[in-house]
C-alpha cells in the first residue's frame, strides 16, 4: 500500500484522512490541488510530503510548459514557494523544494521543454531514492532490535508515511524479514489516529503483529514490562539531535526514559536540518482545534470550550537512544556525534 | 449538574455516556437496573459509584419488603453480591455495599419493613456524608493551590463522578471560590473522553476556564512551563499511597515527577483501602476492546486488529507529591504517613 501513484504527468493521492474504512483516490493534475492535498493531511509523513513537493514542482512545471524561459522561472518560483506554505515543520518539504529550485537553477541554459522533462525527471528520483534510503536505514536499524522484541510506535512511519516501505515501520519491517519475530504495540495517536487507522492497517497487511493502544496507555505498558524498546519517525532533526515528530512522541520519550526502555528514532538524512542548532528553532504547527474537538464529524468537547493543536512536539537529544539515518546510526546523538554525519 | 437524582424510592441516573450532546435520564426502580447503569458507565466516578450502589441496596430492599425476615436477609445478600460484581477497581463501590451489610446485620432484629426503611436512610446518608466530605476535601487542598495556577487534570472528579461538587475538581472549585483565579487543561481522557465530555462540560457550566488537549498533549505542555500543578482523583488507594486511577494517570505522575510538577491525588477516606499493602494487589478492571476502537459509533482500529483497554493504572506513591483527603492532607504518602489517617 503506498501513497502515491505517479502517472508520468499527474499524481494520484490516496485520502488517508479516510482510511482504513475508504480508499479513496484524488488525482491532482494542478500544483494547487498537490499542495491542498498536503494541507489537508490527504498525504502527510515528512517522507511523503518530501515526494508529493516535488511532484507538485513537476505538475506545476508542465502547467507553465507554454510560458517563455523568463516567464517560466518567475512562474515556476512561485509555485515551489505556495508549496512550501503548506506545512510548516516537516523539512522534507523545504529539502525537496530546495533540490527542485536547485536544479532549476543550475539548469537555468535549458529551454522551456527541456527544463520541464528534467524537473519530472528529478521529483520521479526523489521518490525512488526514498525507497532505497528507507531499505538502508532498515538495514542500518537492524542490529538494535532483538529477537521476539516488543515494539512500541507512535503515529504512523510505514508505507503510507513515506514512497514505501517506511522510517520506524520500515526498521521493523526489516526486523521482520530477518526473522526477527517482532509485534507492535501502535499508539492510535489522537487526534488524527494515525496509529490506529494507518499503522495498524499496514503492519496487519503484512502479518506484523499490532495491537492498537490509547495514547494514554503507555506509560502502563512500559510499567507492565511489556515494551522492548520505542521507535518512532521524525519531521525535522535539528543539527544537535533534537527531534521534532508528532505530538505525544515526547511523552512517550521521556517515559522510556523513566523505566529504561530504549528509544530510536528513524528518519532518512532529508530529515536533518543542520541550519537549526536545536530543537528550540523548529517551528511547531498549530493546527485547528476542530480536529481535537470533533471525531469522525461528531463534537466531543462542548460548545465554547477551547481546545489545542500543536500537531508536533521537539524530545531533547538527551532522551534519544540513538538515530537511525540511511548514512548510519547515531547513538548517543548531541551536536558532535550528529556532524559525523554530514 | 448531579449524576443522581433519589426519589425516595427510585433512582434517576444521568446517562454519562450521551453527554454533553444529550442530557438522558434512565429511571432505575430495581436493583438490575442500578447494576447495568454502573456496569455500562451510565454513572462513573468512584464516589458516584459508591453512593449508586447504596441506593441500588435500598431499592433491593424495597423490592423485597413483602419478604418474610430470613427470606429477605438471604435476598438482600444476594442484591449486595449482584452490585458488588459491576466494577472491580473502585473500592467506593464495596465500602458503600459493606457499609449497608454492615448496617442490616447490627439491626437484623428489626421487622422486615423497618429495615427496610433503616437501609433507605442509611443510602440517602451516603450520599449526604459524600456532598459534605468533598467540600471539606476542597478546603484540605486549598493551601495546594497557588493563585493563578494552572491545573493539568484526567478524566472527571466533579459533580458527575461523585454525589455533588466533586474529588480534584472539588479542589479546584474550592480555589475558584476562594478567588485564586484558576485555569484548568483537560486531558481529552480516552477512551471515554470524559475529560473532554463531562469535565469540560461541568467547569465551562462554573466559568472556571478549561481548555481540552489530548492525553498525548500533557508532555508538551509541562515542557513547555504551561503546567503548574497536576490533580487527579482515585478509585482506590492501597496502605502505602499507590494510587490506582483512570488509564493515563501513571503517565502522567511520571511525567510530572520528570519536570518537577506537583501532582496530587484527591479522593475521600472511603477511597482508601488499607487493607492492601501495596498498589499491586489492586485488580486492574480490562474492560471491552471495542471501547477503544469504535469512537461514537465509527470504527477506527481495522478489522482483525486486537486493542487493549486497561481502565486503570496505578500510581506509585513516589511519584504523588501528597494526597487530598477528607480528614487532611498527607503529603510524601508512604506506609507510615498514610497510617496516620486512621
Amino acid at each position: 500500500m503506498q501513497p502515491l501513484r505517479w502517472n508520468g504527468r499527474t499524481l494520484d493521492v490516496l485520502d488517508q484522512t479516510k482510511l482504513p474504512e475508504h480508499e479513496i483516490w484524488d488525482t491532482c493534475d494542478t500544483y494547487e490541488l498537490v499542495a491542498e492535498a498536503i494541507e489537508k493531511m490527504k498525504v502527510r509523513g515528512a517522507p511523503a510530503i518530501g515526494a508529493t513537493a516535488a511532484y507538485g514542482v513537476a505538475i506545476g512545471a508542465q502547467q507553465g510548459r507554454e510560458l517563455e524561459k523568463g516567464e517560466f522561472l518567475a512562474y515556476i518560483d512561485g509555485v515551489c514557494e505556495r508549496l512550501a506554505k503548506t506545512r510548516p515543520t516537516a523539512v522534507n518539504l523545504f529539502w525537496a523544494i530546495k533540490r527542485m529550485r536547485g536544479l532549476i537553477e543550475s539548469n537555468s541554459d535549458l529551454d522551456v521543454p527541456a527544463l520541464v522533462d528534467l524537473i519530472n525527471r528529478e521529483a520521479e528520483l526523489v521518490a525512488e531514492e526514498d525507497v532505497r534510503l528507507n531499505k538502508t536505514m532498515g538495514q542500518n536499524g537492524l542490529p538494535l532490535i532483538p529477537d521476539n522484541a516488543r515494539i512500541l510506535t507512535h503515529c504512523n512511519t510505514g508505507s503510507l508515511a513515506t514512497v514505501d516501505y517506511g522510517t520506524a515501520l520500515g526498521v521493523i519491517r526489516a526486523a521482520q524479514e530477518a526473522g526477527k519475530n517482532v509485534s507492535v504495540y501502535a499508539d492510535e495517536t489522537r487526534p488524527y489516529l494515525q496509529g490506529a487507522r494507518l499503522t495498524a492497517f499496514e503492519l496487519h497487511r503484512d502479518n506484523i503483529p499490532v495491537t492498537v493502544v490509547t495514547d494514554s496507555m503507555a506509560g502502563y505498558l512500559m510499567q507492565q514490562g511489556m515494551v522492548d524498546l520505542v521507535i518512532v519517525g521524525a519531521d525535522r532533526i535539528a543539527a544537535n539531535g533534537d527531534a521534532a515528530n508528532k505530538i505525544g512522541t515526547y511523552s512517550l520519550a521521556v517515559l522510556a526514559k523513566h523505566h529504561g526502555v530504549p528509544f530510536y528514532v528513524a528518519a532518512p538524512m532529508s530529515t536533518l536540518d543542520y541550519e537549526m542548532e536545536t530543537g528550540a528553532e523548529i517551528e511547531i504547527e498549530q493546527r485547528s482545534s476542530d480536529e481535537v474537538v470533533f471525531i469522525g464529524g461528531q463534537r466531543m468537547v462542548p460548545e465554547g470550550v477551547p481546545a489545542l493543536h500543536p500537531a508536533f512536539d521537539v524530545t531533547p537529544h538527551e532522551l534519544i537512544t540513538a538515530i537511525i539515518t540511511d548514512k548510519g546510526v547515531v547513538k548517543h546523538p548531541n551536536t558532535d556525534t550528529m556532524s559525523r554525519l554530514k
